[in-house]
């Protein structure tokens, strides 16, 4: 890894925080030096909140054993809500896709993260992703709707239509809308996000 | 702080760590929290290295004695090398100045770091910098050339002015040069840019 300059330019531990924090997405050489020469300045008991707290979510967030969202408990706080519709299940690829879903404060069902999708090229399949947990979920519990919530990428299409083929059998499976996004100018959007506003369209009420 | 949702959005680890994350300069919710979903997925041994270099760099750097550039030692490496130019000194706001000059590779001489500019608007006068230090080191090394590597802002304007005239019984002090940046438009240079430009142009050889 370039560290950009000589050995004289950064101290030792300057050059190895800089080097861990460049692992992060999204940062490269100039934002890591800004960050570490920020970390600097700032008193020891923040650095060391930082540095705990990366510890303490590491170690203490793990999958919910029933919908394989990020959790703190062997059960997550949305499984275990009593309040939340359990005949609606909402199939996401990632954690993230929950926490998006979640913010709209629009959904009061359940959850089901599949921890990916299919994608032959990168050697993923149904067995790496929570897919057949999936499916024993739908066939035991009273579930009437699935809303498959995922991306229509390549993989995205592979995973619903595989995913939907397995719970047709056992319960109505939806998925959700694709078209122009809120706000968005019908000039500017691509001709694939058009075709799907088309295809999608609704009668008035 | 808002973490953009209800309590169920995050596991509390994981709110706890987004909420460290977005104390880091440039770094928003969106940001913080795509870093912190990151970082759960990595191997805990990769978290655990970011967490000691975090804490390792803050505990083990501190200001070179001489120069008051970050050092793991008492007095820095740029101080401590031998072959260095000893009658030439520069002088820089921060640490970050003193890396970025490095990185040129084009300067041999020493550095004073002063820790700041004069900002009376901050409260920051000139006993809140390293300048009575750097006036004694200048007053008794054989310093022959003190360059100020100032940025020219008001502050920096100010804090070149202040030491310029504390130093000048002592030694010849100079100044950086301001102009067209290489590679810069001169269609699209500011007219302050361009003005410093004009002013300071020089015979061709």
């Amino acid at each position: 890894m370039n560290l950009g300059g000589s050995p004289t330019v950064y101290a030792r531990p300057l050059a190895r925080l800089i080097e861990q924090l460049q692992r992060l997405p999204g940062v490269g050489p100039k934002t890591a030096q800004r960050l570490a020469l920020h970390i600097l300045k700032r008193p020891e008991t923040e650095v060391q909140a930082l540095a705990q707290a990366l510890m303490e979510a590491k170690q203490q967030i793990g999958l919910c054993s029933v919908c394989f969202h990020l959790s703190a408990e062997p059960v997550c706080e949305i499984c275990r809500t009593a309040n939340r519709d359990r005949t609606t299940l909402c199939v996401v690829a990632d954690s993230r896709d929950v926490i998006a879903i979640e913010k709209t404060r629009e959904y009061r069902g359940k959850y089901h993260v599949l921890g990916g999708l299919i994608s032959p090229m990168d050697g993923i399949g149904p067995d790496q992703l929570y897919i057949h947990q999936l499916v024993r979920r739908v066939s035991q519990e009273r579930v009437q709707e699935v809303i498959l919530a995922i991306s229509p990428s390549i993989e995205g299409e592979t995973t619903t239509l595989y995913v939907g083929q397995l719970l047709k059998p056992f319960t109505k499976v939806t998925r959700i809308a694709f078209g122009l996004p809120m706000g968005g100018d019908l000039e500017y959007a691509d001709e694939v996000t058009l075709a799907r506003a088309l295809e999608g369209r609704r009668e008035l009420d």
